[in-house]
């Protein structure tokens, strides 16, 4: 049986990964292939516990490297317990972040840098890359905006500095942005980069267009 | 003001490290230093959840990858919370378990061998490295009975399979202890080794003659 494929979805909170990572499911079911669906951080009974320690107020405080190391922690136990044996059996397996969220928001965003998380991946992920990477990436204006407004709906409703990701300033997501766009720019043969303020649909038809040309290379295998 | 210094105290379990630990700065303060005490994993708020997690039975499954990144994330807290601003305070600190401990149960353990945690080190912990290592090693008979005891108790207490660190089988427990005699001879400027099964007096005394030459030393300077 031929390896399945790893498709990761990325972008900055309030990009709209959600709603389309449920769009391109539904268009593969309809063509008979159901893929398996996770999440960074969460997806594993661990990674749950795992996320809801760093959405904790109560760890406001944590380092950026703490951070760092609890996302690869997830990212390990979502590798061996969902993503490679899908992967091993033929499945496609769609993401909501992987890797290139820790380079954006741990290495850009809180400024670690991008060596110290490509290095973690090695030791961590090995040679675990995704085959596809659909980045969504709206214009700086459009995803600072969005990203406030998340921020501000979070405050609301769980009072300040409730949420610890949606709690900081426009600089820190100004950083995660760009860093994003690094990484579009510096692995462009994986990251299929959908940039630009375009509607849902607009988005729908150019991520079906950059699996479809995946799909259809990896059943002429 | 001078630097702290830094004193980790390794050992399987059962070794009687927290008893040592307990004399040992008993006769700092009867000697006007007053140690930070802390232990891994756990010794801040993160932390200790952290340590529920891998202690938790609905963890049996963690990858060892999981559990070596969880236990540098831990770490990571630690240091900027607790060990760093104590020691840069010119406070001695005395830290039950340090990444000996990762090197030895996951490196040696769970043999996902040295290497890759004194690459975690060095990108998580950066320099830091402790100025004395103390580590308690009776002989492979011995420390194998406790482990086993220990082992039983907590099934007793627990029922089986609740305590994931103690219910593993002799061979697990080889690995570390051998794991611990690697470090001790490949570290030994660090590492003071008490090896043998001596009593706690005994080993008490050994320690205490081991720190009395670091804390002259630190104090000439």
């Amino acid at each position: 049986m031929s390896r399945g494929l790893f498709i990761t979805l990325e972008g900055l909170d309030g990009s709209g990964k959600t709603t389309q990572l449920k769009r391109l499911s539904n268009w593969m079911q309809k063509r008979g292939v159901s893929p398996v669906i996770t999440r960074q951080p969460g997806g594993t009974a661990t990674g749950d516990r795992i996320r809801e320690l760093l959405l904790d107020s109560r760890s406001v405080h944590l380092s950026p490297m703490t951070e760092m190391a609890m996302m690869f922690a997830d990212r390990a136990q979502a590798i061996a317990e969902v993503i490679e044996p899908a992967l091993a059996s033929g499945k496609t397996v769609l993401c909501d972040r992987f890797t290139d969220s820790t380079e954006a928001y741990q290495g850009g965003g809180r400024e670690l840098g991008s060596e110290v998380v490509l290095e973690m991946h090695r030791l961590i992920c090995g040679n675990l890359q995704p085959d596809l990477t659909l980045l969504l990436l709206p214009s700086l204006d459009k995803s600072l905006d969005r990203a406030r407004r998340r921020n501000d709906r979070t405050a609301e409703k769980n009072g300040p500095d409730e949420s610890r990701f949606e709690g900081e300033q426009d600089a820190f997501f100004r950083r995660v942005w760009e860093k994003y766009r690094e990484i579009a720019h510096r692995d462009s043969d994986r990251v299929v980069a959908i940039e630009g303020d375009l509607s849902i649909d607009d988005v729908h038809e150019q991520i079906v267009e950059a699996v479809s040309e995946r799909l259809v290379i990896a059943h002429s295998h």
